[in-house]
């Protein structure tokens, strides 16, 4: 650790103090106001740091980083524009739940609106995406500007990483000259330690519980957006063989159980109105992040649960379904590990009911499958088959995610989707960033607006060859097809599907991909084992689907199960 | 004007303003909560609404549009990360002076941070970058809110095209069914007239700054960014006439006249430390947005007027030179129409003295030329003066912009440049947009690092046969090369400069543009004339030049300067 440093007072400081609290990757875009960072980060052993020159792309990246790692990872850019680029991500990151850690370098104050170039005034822009804004000081001679720095710094990083995680800003105003040096020296900087007590519920609270328990005789666990949690999956895994519980989960719900329900949308859609009564529950048990599944959502709107327990550290209510009756402020795992024990089984027919029609919609899905052309669907059901065991599937919005969910997740798969606020800008990005800290192979299923949106993402130095992305090339946004409103109006293909007719062969010669081509079933299947082999480069495979039949083949599979 | 529109409540009579405060184009990209907007739009055949879907790349099309026709051009998004999308273009229009009309759809309020999709907190997210922030009301049966909204939307509106022109954000909550249609039909809505005052000085104060102009034998009149204006180009003609008046103009200035300066740079470079006082301004007046000369900056921040007066409509204070001492409220154009009958010649060298240095660097500057080899200096000379007669010339940044500076400007052409924050992320989006509405040949010169970065600027449908893009790729940010500090970092090349290797010829057939590709001047100059051909496409012209001389060639030309 005995490298050059830039000499600006407070720069060794604050890195000190990211690496301290567990920061093993900053992504960094070249400029020159956050030249005093770069440099001194780049000779830094303890980080690694990559280098993303669209700092939209940037942002997303280091969500990658973020959502494979559990860990903050920092952005730094430089002032100006650059900052706003990173807004989409951290908004991702806030509601995704990332500890995205947002360095801005910043021109001193005094200089900003004075019509000097790059300065704009970034303080405080992301804070309605942030656990919190810091402005650094200037650091002159006094320590009390040092001792600020070092709160500050100290306060932020363990905001991101404590109760809900989420992103923080730090703007870091600079003064030139910018490229001096210094030996790196000094002590190591104080890192306090954020102690946090273990959670434990007293015994009225836990009895009030499990007298609701007690009185449900229909209990629905809901799981939304999760990393993998082996501990909070053993707890469902043992509630789940009550007789009165249902355990749904969506695919980047991480969990798995032969026991839990997979595929929300393809049950519910086979209810009729009459039964909604038999599937509503009493007692509703949720927790994670944003759900998928629209019809989940609208069916436990129309039939709420007498009581809805939400479970997760959260600052703010958080009433999905307009039922909620307890806040439960505690990590899932923790609670369920500690309210297991005192929980029964009921006799009761739910899970039944639940599992039966489960079992029937799964045989119209492989009926339907069986019958079906080349389509979207059958795509996914191909592609969905060949993922090697292991891989992160990264599923773009917003079509791609859905129609996930209407097959069976695996459990040797670890699933991500940008569900926090399902925008379509960075999900390439987000999966090149991911790949590039998971040893396993990374798949990324796209639609073509997703795709063709973030094509910066294949702009960097950092495409591993286990990066394997399918685009599924239907002309558009299919999704809208779907809609009943925009499928019938004149402005369809537009304003809304806006169909286009690009391809992806040039753009994986520009950024060094290979490329694989299928506009057939057959195609596809003599494809997929060699777009799967690790060879030496990332590689595309563009399956052209047809985009008029579509959302027909998919209208179908739903008048199917509601047969 | 007989169409069906949304049946939403107060979308008819916020189109209607938009239209009655002179908007005529809306850029709309695609999403389903903001149909209401886009069905309506879409039908209206007063607007123009082009479909961009990187809402990035749509705001800085927007801005092309804006700075090309100096009226309110409006933006529709869906809700989420679209918006946030838009903000370094908002950031751009804001110091750049440009009326774009941010029409963002959102949820209804209930509905944020309740984890459902695509909702974020989208109140006030642009405040540091708009004149002012509007979150409309959902109008149910009441008047009031109806009112609220036609006086919000006229406010709005007139805002953003009076005092110093800027964006404004209006946040549009929509409850579902957004689909729903009704005959447009009613009276036209209550536009509210905004009915200025002419800006007229009173006797006392233009007596004394009169006052001040008499006691000064050296003035320094210094344009910045503006848009064409024949009014204040004729009254700086006649004050060029004064001995003792010299007037500076950029290249984005687009001021003209055979006894202005538009080369600062060079001249600046060319003084030594002994020269300061000869050119140091007794008074010093300027207006305009930012400057891009750095040079200029600090040579009146080392050498202060006595005077400075800022002309210009602001609500702060700009004190870019720290010399500020009157700032005059009120439009250039008219200062300067009211003022100068009132100024009058003196006996006085400073003109001379400039024109003489002018006309030898431009002798030196021809000199250096005729021997340069091929880079990017002389690539600049070549293509500059292959630009065919009325064109609209975009200038990317960062180096391009500089580059342009150092040769004469035309007065056939019109010069832009995203120098409000000088941003790499938006210059082709820019141009596309500005491209859309000038009908004469729009010429871009880009480097590859501000091209790449934007390449979803050529993913849409309005790429016209009218767009000339100059590609100048030396390999990297070349710029970096330039300045002391980092060229001579080891960490140059990958944290600065950011060395490529790619190449457009596979964007341009991704995305339809005819391809040219020179690597010499000779290249060069052979095929300028059927690149500035009007063909049926787009076309790119790549230029490689040579990365590790370009800075050399540059260094020896201010060299050069300075003998």
């Amino acid at each position: 650790m005995t490298h050059k440093t830039s000499d600006i007072k407070g720069v060794k400081e604050l890195i000190d103090i990211c690496v301290g609290k567990g920061m093993e990757y900053v992504v960094i875009s070249p400029g020159s106001r956050n030249a005093p960072l770069s440099i001194s980060l780049a000779r830094d052993n303890r980080i690694q740091t990559p280098v993303i020159v669209d700092e939209r792309s940037a942002g997303y990246f280091a969500l990658g980083i973020a959502q494979q790692t559990g860990k903050p990872v920092g952005l730094v850019c430089t002032s100006g524009t650059a900052l706003l680029n990173y807004a989409p991500a951290v908004a991702e990151a806030f509601y995704q739940r990332l500890p995205l850690v947002v360095l801005s370098a910043d021109r001193p104050q005094e200089w900003i609106g004075q019509d000097d170039s790059q300065a704009i005034n970034q303080v405080n822009v992301l804070q309605n995406f942030v656990k919190a804004s810091y402005h650094l000081p200037i650091v002159t001679d006094g320590t009390d500007d040092l001792w600020s720095l070092n709160r500050m710094m100290n306060e932020a990083l363990s905001k991101s990483i404590s109760g809900r995680l989420g992103p923080v800003h730090i703007n870091i105003p600079f003064r030139e000259p910018l490229y001096g040096e210094k030996n790196k020296e000094g002590e190591s900087e104080r890192i306090i330690n954020k102690i946090v007590a273990n959670e434990v519920l007293s015994n009225e609270i836990k009895e009030a519980l499990v007298q609701e328990w007690r009185s449900s005789s229909k209990v629905l666990i809901l799981a939304g957006l999760l990393p993998k949690n082996e501990k909070l999956n053993a707890c469902l895994s043992q509630l789940a063989k009550f007789k009165q519980v249902v355990v749904l989960t969506e695919s980047i719900s991480n969990l798995n159980d032969q026991a839990f329900l997979p595929c929300i949308d393809r049950v519910i859609t086979s209810f009729s109105a009459k039964e909604a009564e038999v599937f509503q529950p009493d007692l509703l048990i949720n927790f994670g992040g944003p759900l998928v599944s629209k019809k989940i959502k609208s069916f436990l709107r129309e039939n709420p649960p007498e009581k809805h327990w939400f479970v997760g550290k959260e600052d703010k209510l958080i009433d999905t379904f307009k039922a909620l009756s307890s806040h439960i402020d505690i990590a899932p795992e923790n609670f369920f590990e500690e309210i297991l024990p005192l929980l029964s089984n009921h006799e009761s027919t739910y899970a039944d009911d639940w599992k039966k029609r489960d079992r029937a919609c799964d045989l119209a899905h492989e009926d339907y499958l069986k019958n079906t052309k080349w389509s979207d669907l059958k795509a996914f059901e191909s592609v969905l088959g060949a993922i090697p065991d292991g891989a992160n599937l990264q599923l773009a919005n917003s079509s791609v995610v859905r129609y996930a969910q209407l097959f069976k997740t695996s459990p040797n798969l670890l699933y991500n989707s940008n569900r926090g606020t399902s925008g379509i800008d960075g999900c390439t990005s987000t999966a090149v960033g991911a790949c590039h800290v998971n040893d396993k192979i990374t798949t990324l299923i796209t639609g073509d607006i997703s795709f063709f949106y973030d094509t910066n993402g294949l702009w960097n130095k950092y495409l591993s060859n286990r990066l394997k992305i399918v685009l599924i090339n239907n002309g558009g946004g299919g999704i809208f097809r779907f809609i009943p409103g925009p499928s019938d109006a004149p402005e369809l293909e537009e304003y809304f599907e806006t169909v286009q007719e690009y391809r992806a062969d040039k753009l994986a010669e520009t950024y060094g991909l290979d490329y694989f081509y299928a506009d057939s079933l057959e195609a596809l299947e003599n494809s997929l084992p060699d777009f799967f082999k690790l060879g030496e480069k990332a590689c595309i495979l563009e399956l052209k689907t047809p985009r008029e039949l579509n959302d027909v083949v998919l209208k179908d599979y739903f008048k199917n199960l509601r047969k």
